[in-house]
Protein backbone atom coordinates (compact mmCIF):
# COMPACT_ATOMS: atom_id res chain seq x y z
CA UNK A 1 0.00 0.00 0.00
CA UNK A 2 1.27 3.75 -0.89
CA UNK A 3 2.95 5.08 2.28
CA UNK A 4 0.26 6.95 4.75
CA UNK A 5 0.78 11.31 4.57
CA UNK A 6 0.63 13.71 7.20
CA UNK A 7 0.51 17.20 6.30
CA UNK A 8 1.84 19.52 9.06
CA UNK A 9 0.06 22.99 8.93
CA UNK A 10 -2.65 21.00 7.04
CA UNK A 11 -5.32 22.91 7.79
CA UNK A 12 -4.24 25.85 5.76
CA UNK A 13 -6.04 26.72 1.72
CA UNK A 14 -2.61 24.51 0.59
CA UNK A 15 -2.75 21.58 2.74
CA UNK A 16 -6.21 21.16 1.86
CA UNK A 17 -5.81 21.32 -1.62
CA UNK A 18 -2.83 18.29 -1.10
CA UNK A 19 -5.14 16.42 1.21
CA UNK A 20 -8.19 17.03 -0.87
CA UNK A 21 -6.30 15.02 -4.28
CA UNK A 22 -3.84 12.37 -2.01
CA UNK A 23 -7.31 11.34 -0.14
CA UNK A 24 -9.20 11.47 -3.98
CA UNK A 25 -6.04 8.88 -5.05
CA UNK A 26 -6.64 7.00 -2.20
CA UNK A 27 -3.91 7.92 0.03
CA UNK A 28 -4.17 8.07 3.54
CA UNK A 29 -4.10 11.61 4.74
CA UNK A 30 -3.37 12.92 8.40
CA UNK A 31 -3.68 16.48 8.74
CA UNK A 32 -1.34 18.27 11.07
CA UNK A 33 -2.51 21.52 13.26
CA UNK A 34 -1.93 22.91 16.28
CA UNK A 35 -5.20 22.51 17.35
CA UNK A 36 -6.17 18.68 16.91
CA UNK A 37 -9.51 19.66 17.19
CA UNK A 38 -9.91 22.00 14.17
CA UNK A 39 -7.58 19.68 12.26
CA UNK A 40 -10.38 17.07 12.92
CA UNK A 41 -13.15 19.46 11.75
CA UNK A 42 -10.70 19.79 8.29
CA UNK A 43 -10.56 16.69 7.69
CA UNK A 44 -14.33 15.85 8.15
CA UNK A 45 -15.11 18.73 5.45
CA UNK A 46 -11.80 17.37 3.11
CA UNK A 47 -12.51 13.88 3.46
CA UNK A 48 -16.41 13.21 2.95
CA UNK A 49 -16.11 9.37 3.15
CA UNK A 50 -13.21 9.42 5.99
CA UNK A 51 -9.61 8.72 4.53
CA UNK A 52 -8.59 11.70 6.26
CA UNK A 53 -7.80 12.58 9.85
CA UNK A 54 -6.80 15.16 11.94
CA UNK A 55 -4.43 15.73 15.20
CA UNK A 56 -2.25 17.57 16.78
CA UNK A 57 0.93 18.06 14.51
CA UNK A 58 3.36 16.08 16.56
CA UNK A 59 0.71 12.83 16.86
CA UNK A 60 0.63 13.12 13.01
CA UNK A 61 3.74 13.38 11.89
CA UNK A 62 4.50 9.98 14.45
CA UNK A 63 1.91 8.26 12.60
CA UNK A 64 2.56 8.85 9.10
CA UNK A 65 5.20 7.34 6.89
CA UNK A 66 5.80 10.96 4.80
CA UNK A 67 5.45 14.04 6.37
CA UNK A 68 4.32 16.98 4.05
CA UNK A 69 5.10 20.96 6.03
CA UNK A 70 2.82 23.50 4.59
CA UNK A 71 2.58 25.63 7.55
CA UNK A 72 3.35 29.39 7.13
CA UNK A 73 6.98 30.26 7.14
CA UNK A 74 6.86 31.89 10.29
CA UNK A 75 6.51 29.53 12.86
CA UNK A 76 7.80 26.49 10.47
CA UNK A 77 10.88 25.84 12.36
CA UNK A 78 9.20 25.60 15.97
CA UNK A 79 6.88 22.88 14.59
CA UNK A 80 9.53 20.95 12.87
CA UNK A 81 11.17 20.75 15.61
CA UNK A 82 8.86 20.14 17.95
CA UNK A 83 8.80 16.68 15.87
CA UNK A 84 11.78 15.95 15.12
CA UNK A 85 12.01 12.89 16.73
CA UNK A 86 9.06 11.58 15.37
CA UNK A 87 10.49 12.91 11.41
CA UNK A 88 13.66 10.93 12.08
CA UNK A 89 14.33 8.63 9.49
CA UNK A 90 11.66 9.57 7.38
CA UNK A 91 10.95 11.37 3.99
CA UNK A 92 9.68 15.07 5.13
CA UNK A 93 8.73 17.38 2.13
CA UNK A 94 8.74 21.10 2.47
CA UNK A 95 5.79 23.18 0.35
CA UNK A 96 6.98 25.77 2.47
CA UNK A 97 7.74 29.41 1.34
CA UNK A 98 9.84 32.46 2.98
CA UNK A 99 7.65 35.35 1.13
CA UNK A 100 7.83 38.58 2.51
CA UNK A 101 5.28 41.52 0.73
CA UNK A 102 7.82 45.04 0.66
CA UNK A 103 6.33 47.88 -0.57
CA UNK A 104 3.91 45.69 -2.72
CA UNK A 105 6.16 43.65 -3.73
CA UNK A 106 6.57 40.07 -3.15
CA UNK A 107 9.80 38.89 -2.71
CA UNK A 108 11.75 35.98 -1.27
CA UNK A 109 13.26 36.67 2.76
CA UNK A 110 16.79 35.90 3.22
CA UNK A 111 16.80 32.45 5.44
CA UNK A 112 20.12 31.64 6.30
CA UNK A 113 20.13 28.13 5.80
CA UNK A 114 19.31 28.93 2.16
CA UNK A 115 15.57 28.32 1.94
CA UNK A 116 12.55 26.83 3.76
CA UNK A 117 13.57 23.39 3.04
CA UNK A 118 17.09 23.40 4.16
CA UNK A 119 16.60 24.90 7.54
CA UNK A 120 13.44 21.91 7.87
CA UNK A 121 16.38 19.96 7.42
CA UNK A 122 18.28 22.00 10.26
CA UNK A 123 15.13 21.04 12.34
CA UNK A 124 14.85 18.12 11.77
CA UNK A 125 18.62 16.38 11.55
CA UNK A 126 17.40 13.12 10.88
CA UNK A 127 15.01 12.91 8.24
CA UNK A 128 14.99 13.14 4.46
CA UNK A 129 14.08 16.20 3.49
CA UNK A 130 12.84 17.29 0.01
CA UNK A 131 11.43 20.26 -1.49
CA UNK A 132 7.90 20.62 -3.46
CA UNK A 133 4.30 21.57 -3.97
CA UNK A 134 5.38 25.63 -3.68
CA UNK A 135 3.12 26.32 -6.69
CA UNK A 136 0.38 24.42 -7.19
CA UNK A 137 -3.04 26.29 -6.73
CA UNK A 138 -4.97 25.59 -4.02
CA UNK A 139 -8.00 26.55 -6.37
CA UNK A 140 -6.78 24.01 -9.50
CA UNK A 141 -6.07 21.16 -6.40
CA UNK A 142 -9.74 21.54 -4.99
CA UNK A 143 -10.93 21.36 -8.83
CA UNK A 144 -11.08 17.69 -9.15
CA UNK A 145 -12.17 17.72 -12.67
CA UNK A 146 -9.33 20.48 -13.17
CA UNK A 147 -6.02 18.67 -15.04
CA UNK A 148 -3.08 20.02 -14.24
CA UNK A 149 -0.89 21.42 -16.57
CA UNK A 150 2.24 22.86 -14.71
CA UNK A 151 4.67 20.39 -13.50
CA UNK A 152 6.30 19.76 -10.09
CA UNK A 153 9.90 19.99 -9.67
CA UNK A 154 11.10 18.66 -6.69
CA UNK A 155 14.39 18.56 -5.06
CA UNK A 156 15.64 16.34 -2.40
CA UNK A 157 17.47 12.97 -2.12
CA UNK A 158 17.83 10.72 -4.93
CA UNK A 159 16.83 7.75 -3.14
CA UNK A 160 13.35 9.11 -2.17
CA UNK A 161 12.53 10.02 -6.32
CA UNK A 162 10.38 7.44 -6.95
CA UNK A 163 8.46 7.83 -3.85
CA UNK A 164 8.49 11.89 -4.45
CA UNK A 165 7.10 11.23 -8.38
CA UNK A 166 4.46 8.78 -6.99
CA UNK A 167 3.12 12.24 -4.62
CA UNK A 168 2.70 14.23 -7.33
CA UNK A 169 1.26 11.64 -9.50
CA UNK A 170 -1.55 10.80 -7.14
CA UNK A 171 -1.75 14.55 -7.34
CA UNK A 172 -2.55 14.50 -10.79
CA UNK A 173 1.08 16.26 -12.01
CA UNK A 174 3.77 15.31 -13.64
CA UNK A 175 6.75 15.46 -11.05
CA UNK A 176 10.63 16.17 -11.91
CA UNK A 177 13.65 15.41 -10.20
CA UNK A 178 15.92 18.41 -10.33
CA UNK A 179 19.01 17.31 -8.25
CA UNK A 180 19.51 17.95 -4.33
CA UNK A 181 18.66 20.36 -1.84
CA UNK A 182 20.79 22.83 -2.52
CA UNK A 183 18.23 23.40 -5.62
CA UNK A 184 15.47 24.16 -2.73
CA UNK A 185 16.59 28.23 -2.83
CA UNK A 186 15.47 28.45 -6.13
CA UNK A 187 12.17 26.65 -6.72
CA UNK A 188 10.98 28.32 -3.48
CA UNK A 189 12.01 31.83 -4.83
CA UNK A 190 10.47 30.89 -8.74
CA UNK A 191 6.95 31.33 -6.76
CA UNK A 192 7.47 34.82 -6.38
CA UNK A 193 7.44 35.58 -10.29
CA UNK A 194 4.62 33.03 -10.14
CA UNK A 195 2.63 35.08 -8.08
CA UNK A 196 3.77 38.57 -10.20
CA UNK A 197 2.64 36.49 -13.35
CA UNK A 198 -0.88 35.71 -11.54
CA UNK A 199 -1.33 39.43 -11.07
CA UNK A 200 -0.11 40.71 -14.29
CA UNK A 201 -2.06 38.06 -16.29
CA UNK A 202 -5.06 37.36 -13.59
CA UNK A 203 -3.90 34.11 -14.06
CA UNK A 204 -2.73 30.91 -11.97
CA UNK A 205 0.38 30.03 -13.93
CA UNK A 206 2.74 27.21 -13.74
CA UNK A 207 5.74 26.01 -15.25
CA UNK A 208 6.82 23.08 -17.43
CA UNK A 209 9.87 21.85 -18.55
CA UNK A 210 11.10 22.05 -22.15
CA UNK A 211 13.78 19.76 -23.44
CA UNK A 212 12.97 16.84 -20.94
CA UNK A 213 13.03 13.42 -22.30
CA UNK A 214 9.66 11.11 -22.48
CA UNK A 215 11.13 9.29 -19.83
CA UNK A 216 12.10 12.11 -17.64
CA UNK B 1 14.28 50.53 -37.92
CA UNK B 2 14.44 48.84 -34.37
CA UNK B 3 16.93 49.58 -32.13
CA UNK B 4 20.92 49.05 -32.31
CA UNK B 5 22.47 45.92 -29.79
CA UNK B 6 25.52 46.32 -28.07
CA UNK B 7 26.73 42.87 -26.60
CA UNK B 8 29.26 43.64 -23.82
CA UNK B 9 31.23 40.40 -23.39
CA UNK B 10 29.46 39.87 -26.82
CA UNK B 11 32.45 37.81 -27.94
CA UNK B 12 31.58 35.00 -25.06
CA UNK B 13 29.23 31.70 -26.30
CA UNK B 14 25.74 33.41 -25.19
CA UNK B 15 26.98 37.05 -26.53
CA UNK B 16 27.97 35.14 -29.72
CA UNK B 17 24.89 32.93 -30.12
CA UNK B 18 22.12 36.39 -29.18
CA UNK B 19 24.16 38.49 -31.66
CA UNK B 20 23.72 35.47 -34.63
CA UNK B 21 20.22 35.51 -34.02
CA UNK B 22 19.03 39.27 -33.96
CA UNK B 23 21.69 39.64 -36.99
CA UNK B 24 19.84 36.90 -38.97
CA UNK B 25 16.43 38.93 -37.75
CA UNK B 26 17.99 42.53 -39.26
CA UNK B 27 19.23 44.15 -36.29
CA UNK B 28 22.46 46.13 -36.02
CA UNK B 29 24.41 44.20 -33.52
CA UNK B 30 27.75 45.36 -32.28
CA UNK B 31 30.12 42.81 -30.16
CA UNK B 32 31.97 44.84 -27.20
CA UNK B 33 35.21 43.15 -25.57
CA UNK B 34 38.09 44.72 -23.51
CA UNK B 35 39.73 43.61 -26.39
CA UNK B 36 38.19 45.21 -29.70
CA UNK B 37 40.44 43.44 -32.23
CA UNK B 38 38.79 39.96 -30.53
CA UNK B 39 35.56 42.10 -30.97
CA UNK B 40 35.85 42.63 -34.10
CA UNK B 41 37.48 39.13 -35.35
CA UNK B 42 34.25 37.48 -33.75
CA UNK B 43 31.72 39.96 -35.40
CA UNK B 44 33.57 38.87 -38.95
CA UNK B 45 33.14 35.14 -38.06
CA UNK B 46 29.21 35.81 -36.72
CA UNK B 47 28.58 38.11 -38.66
CA UNK B 48 29.06 36.74 -42.31
CA UNK B 49 27.43 39.42 -44.40
CA UNK B 50 28.91 42.33 -41.96
CA UNK B 51 25.40 43.20 -40.02
CA UNK B 52 27.98 42.66 -37.25
CA UNK B 53 30.53 44.65 -35.90
CA UNK B 54 33.28 44.70 -33.56
CA UNK B 55 34.40 47.23 -30.77
CA UNK B 56 35.93 47.79 -27.25
CA UNK B 57 33.15 47.63 -24.84
CA UNK B 58 32.71 51.39 -23.71
CA UNK B 59 32.46 52.42 -27.24
CA UNK B 60 29.83 49.36 -28.58
CA UNK B 61 27.80 50.79 -25.48
CA UNK B 62 28.06 54.36 -26.82
CA UNK B 63 26.84 53.46 -30.17
CA UNK B 64 24.25 51.14 -29.66
CA UNK B 65 20.49 51.91 -28.29
CA UNK B 66 19.71 49.18 -26.39
CA UNK B 67 22.92 47.23 -24.61
CA UNK B 68 22.88 43.40 -23.54
CA UNK B 69 25.22 42.23 -20.55
CA UNK B 70 26.46 39.16 -21.04
CA UNK B 71 30.12 39.31 -19.69
CA UNK B 72 30.93 36.85 -16.44
CA UNK B 73 29.63 37.98 -13.35
CA UNK B 74 33.28 38.59 -12.23
CA UNK B 75 34.16 41.65 -14.05
CA UNK B 76 30.67 42.45 -14.83
CA UNK B 77 30.41 45.63 -12.40
CA UNK B 78 34.19 46.81 -13.70
CA UNK B 79 33.00 46.84 -17.05
CA UNK B 80 30.11 48.73 -16.64
CA UNK B 81 30.98 51.19 -14.61
CA UNK B 82 33.71 51.93 -17.34
CA UNK B 83 30.61 52.18 -19.60
CA UNK B 84 27.86 54.20 -17.18
CA UNK B 85 28.00 57.44 -18.98
CA UNK B 86 27.05 55.76 -22.35
CA UNK B 87 24.57 53.38 -20.58
CA UNK B 88 22.51 56.51 -19.17
CA UNK B 89 19.32 56.97 -20.39
CA UNK B 90 19.33 53.52 -22.14
CA UNK B 91 17.56 50.18 -21.89
CA UNK B 92 20.52 48.34 -20.58
CA UNK B 93 19.31 44.00 -20.45
CA UNK B 94 22.01 41.63 -17.95
CA UNK B 95 21.95 38.48 -19.10
CA UNK B 96 24.30 37.73 -16.19
CA UNK B 97 23.84 34.70 -14.12
CA UNK B 98 26.40 35.03 -10.47
CA UNK B 99 27.28 31.29 -10.60
CA UNK B 100 29.17 29.15 -8.70
CA UNK B 101 30.69 25.99 -8.20
CA UNK B 102 31.26 24.25 -4.54
CA UNK B 103 31.60 20.57 -4.29
CA UNK B 104 30.71 19.71 -7.77
CA UNK B 105 26.66 22.20 -6.82
CA UNK B 106 26.08 24.81 -8.84
CA UNK B 107 24.21 27.15 -7.16
CA UNK B 108 23.98 31.20 -7.20
CA UNK B 109 26.18 33.78 -4.91
CA UNK B 110 25.60 36.00 -2.84
CA UNK B 111 24.84 39.31 -4.36
CA UNK B 112 24.77 42.45 -1.67
CA UNK B 113 22.28 44.00 -4.32
CA UNK B 114 20.11 41.18 -4.75
CA UNK B 115 21.34 39.88 -8.22
CA UNK B 116 23.83 40.41 -11.03
CA UNK B 117 20.92 42.86 -12.61
CA UNK B 118 20.15 44.91 -9.66
CA UNK B 119 24.12 45.54 -9.40
CA UNK B 120 24.39 46.59 -12.91
CA UNK B 121 21.80 48.94 -11.95
CA UNK B 122 23.66 50.27 -9.30
CA UNK B 123 26.69 50.33 -11.39
CA UNK B 124 24.74 51.80 -14.09
CA UNK B 125 22.45 54.44 -12.35
CA UNK B 126 20.79 56.21 -15.04
CA UNK B 127 20.06 53.57 -17.10
CA UNK B 128 16.57 51.35 -17.43
CA UNK B 129 18.06 47.80 -16.66
CA UNK B 130 16.49 44.56 -17.18
CA UNK B 131 17.17 40.81 -16.65
CA UNK B 132 16.37 38.48 -19.43
CA UNK B 133 18.23 35.70 -21.71
CA UNK B 134 20.10 33.79 -18.73
CA UNK B 135 19.02 30.68 -19.94
CA UNK B 136 18.65 30.12 -23.78
CA UNK B 137 21.55 27.71 -24.63
CA UNK B 138 24.32 28.72 -26.79
CA UNK B 139 23.97 25.57 -28.93
CA UNK B 140 19.91 26.28 -29.60
CA UNK B 141 20.79 30.17 -30.43
CA UNK B 142 23.27 28.75 -32.82
CA UNK B 143 21.33 26.85 -34.48
CA UNK B 144 19.37 28.72 -36.77
CA UNK B 145 16.95 25.74 -37.53
CA UNK B 146 15.80 25.57 -34.14
CA UNK B 147 12.42 26.58 -33.37
CA UNK B 148 13.04 27.96 -29.55
CA UNK B 149 10.32 26.21 -27.40
CA UNK B 150 11.34 27.47 -24.24
CA UNK B 151 10.07 30.45 -23.22
CA UNK B 152 12.13 33.78 -22.14
CA UNK B 153 10.46 35.54 -18.99
CA UNK B 154 11.93 39.12 -18.21
CA UNK B 155 12.30 41.18 -15.65
CA UNK B 156 12.30 45.16 -16.04
CA UNK B 157 10.26 48.61 -15.99
CA UNK B 158 7.44 48.58 -17.26
CA UNK B 159 7.61 51.13 -20.35
CA UNK B 160 10.28 48.47 -22.24
CA UNK B 161 8.00 45.65 -21.98
CA UNK B 162 7.71 46.30 -26.22
CA UNK B 163 11.41 46.61 -26.91
CA UNK B 164 11.96 43.50 -24.69
CA UNK B 165 9.58 41.71 -26.38
CA UNK B 166 10.55 42.31 -29.52
CA UNK B 167 14.23 41.88 -28.63
CA UNK B 168 12.65 37.98 -27.73
CA UNK B 169 10.78 37.86 -30.98
CA UNK B 170 13.86 38.66 -32.76
CA UNK B 171 15.75 35.56 -31.11
CA UNK B 172 12.32 33.26 -32.47
CA UNK B 173 10.98 33.26 -28.83
CA UNK B 174 8.43 34.43 -27.07
CA UNK B 175 9.37 36.64 -24.39
CA UNK B 176 6.88 37.00 -21.18
CA UNK B 177 7.31 40.11 -18.76
CA UNK B 178 7.16 38.71 -15.09
CA UNK B 179 7.69 41.86 -13.42
CA UNK B 180 9.99 44.33 -11.98
CA UNK B 181 13.60 43.97 -11.40
CA UNK B 182 13.33 42.72 -7.79
CA UNK B 183 12.76 39.20 -9.43
CA UNK B 184 15.39 38.99 -11.38
CA UNK B 185 17.45 37.12 -8.52
CA UNK B 186 14.63 34.40 -9.18
CA UNK B 187 15.19 34.12 -12.80
CA UNK B 188 18.83 34.31 -12.58
CA UNK B 189 18.83 31.45 -9.79
CA UNK B 190 16.47 29.16 -11.82
CA UNK B 191 19.55 28.59 -13.92
CA UNK B 192 20.83 26.57 -11.06
CA UNK B 193 17.65 24.08 -11.46
CA UNK B 194 18.19 24.43 -15.55
CA UNK B 195 21.69 23.21 -15.30
CA UNK B 196 21.10 20.55 -12.62
CA UNK B 197 18.28 19.13 -15.40
CA UNK B 198 20.36 19.41 -18.44
CA UNK B 199 22.80 17.28 -16.62
CA UNK B 200 20.82 14.64 -15.28
CA UNK B 201 18.72 14.37 -18.08
CA UNK B 202 21.55 14.85 -20.76
CA UNK B 203 19.01 17.92 -22.28
CA UNK B 204 18.81 21.43 -22.76
CA UNK B 205 16.09 22.05 -20.86
CA UNK B 206 13.99 25.85 -20.16
CA UNK B 207 10.59 26.40 -18.90
CA UNK B 208 7.33 27.55 -20.27
CA UNK B 209 4.64 28.96 -18.32
CA UNK B 210 1.33 27.29 -17.90
CA UNK B 211 -1.71 29.30 -18.14
CA UNK B 212 -0.93 32.50 -19.39
CA UNK B 213 -3.23 33.94 -21.72
CA UNK B 214 -2.88 33.83 -25.38
CA UNK B 215 -2.27 37.56 -25.39
CA UNK B 216 0.51 37.32 -22.96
Amino acid sequence: MAPSIAILGGTGKEGRGLATRWAHAGREVILGSRDPARAEGVAAEVGGGGSVRGLGNADAAAQAEIIVVATPFEGMADTVRGCAAALAGKLVVSAVIPLQVQEGRVTTRQVPEGSAAQLVAACAPHARVAAAFHNISYRLLMDLEHQIQEEVPFAGPEGDRQGLTALCSDLGAHGVFVGGLHLAPYLEGYTAVLLSVNRLYRTQAGVRFTGLPETA
